[in-house]
């Protein structure tokens, strides 16, 4: 049996991988492919998913060896506790914090009248710097309008709303992957081939009162969820 | 302030899927690019976001709207229960069925030693016969080498398990997203360029001994995973 060429440079690539560490270069392709004696578009193939996979990523005009990627626990807690359990410092940056008019299914998730006023917080999310995500996050005005008084949205918004008194009750989740719109490549500082994961999130407060609808984009390369299930 | 050009065509494209059903033709890309005066590229793009997302899918030589994504529960629940749950017939194709030995990260998850021989099950997931999933399953042999003898592989593996008395305790479950290998691609009939959700599981019966490691490749046009978060 022949084993296929592209199985063949994979398994080069990796042995390469095995043997650097965290921000060494990474070979250029057309050296790879003349040490394997194979296409350069076999090689090519072959980085782009360990591009995809977050094993290497572009940095400057050369290719490095990535940091592992930020595994975030599928938990109702907040994206501060997920990346301090890895050791890594979270940060955001805000993109957009307005009151706007969402269509009805938002509104219906809500539990809002479609012609009600949410509040919309867009901000890029960051891990020691990168940025890792995007999020979306859309809350009934009438009940959270005092946050523009006092929070500050680089922070925790899952702190804020705790210190309002708001008690998290179930949040229900569905995990997708998708390209990213130009625009979201770009606040992403990544392109519009690179696959994401995309989280909606819904929340719950004890009461089965929605806190919150959210659309969160992850680039693909530097994030996994993490989930532990038991028999309940 | 100018709407950039890629969300409008977006926006539209959006406007023509919600005027037709599952099944019906999806109009060609140069015809909508007449339709709405900007470059191919531009359409070819928006296409491609639709593809990924699978709100369309290629037909032969045409493209359709697709069935709605196959949303698949994160539970400690076999995959036909998933799928049925759904009002899909679940099925399975058998790829690979042979004892093997496994390297030492998968041979410590299974709590056994690195020369120790392991069951590999190698399968495609169908619901209503489309191809969904490639999973991968490695059990440890000393406790399931009889599966050999009455096991149908195209049948339930944690019924046939459950059914041998082995009680489902946790499971950790990483999500990440990935492009596929050529022979990944092939056999869920892709493409290499289709993003697609990876899930490594680790089941543990109730005494906490390893039942299982699993490594399913998921298309990501199909499937979408939710999971029901309590603060527990």
């Amino acid at each position: 049996m022949t084993v296929p060429k592209p199985y063949l440079v994979r398994t080069r690539l990796d042995e390469i991988l095995e043997n650097l560490r965290e921000g060494d270069a990474f070979p250029p392709e057309r050296e790879l492919a003349a040490r394997f004696g194979v296409a350069r578009e076999t090689v090519r193939q072959a980085v782009h998913e360990l591009l995809v996979e977050g094993r290497i990523e572009r940095r400057g005009r050369g290719t490095v060896v990535s940091r592992p990627k930020l595994v975030q626990p599928l938990s109702l807690k907040s994206y501060t506790e997920g990346a301090q359990r890895m050791g890594r410092t979270p940060g955001r940056l805000l993109v957009t914090w307005e009151n706007i008019t969402v269509d009805a299914e938002v509104a219906g998730a809500l539990d809002v009248s479609a012609s009600s006023r949410v509040m919309h917080l867009e901000r890029v999310l960051l891990a020691d710097g990168a940025r890792i995500g995007l999020e979306s996050t859309y809350l009934p005005l009438h009940r959270f309008a005092d946050l523009t008084r006092d929070f500050d949205p680089t922070s925790s918004l899952y702190a804020a709303l705790r210190a309002r008194g708001v008690e998290f009750g179930t949040a229900t989740e569905r995990i997708e992957t998708v390209l990213p719109s130009p625009r979201e490549a770009g606040l992403l500082e990544s392109t519009t081939a690179m696959p994401m994961l995309l989280l909606n999130r819904r929340s719950l407060d004890v009461d089965g009162v929605p806190i919150e609808v959210v659309r969160a984009l992850y680039r693909g390369d530097r994030v996994a969820f993490e989930a532990v299930l038991t028999d309940r």
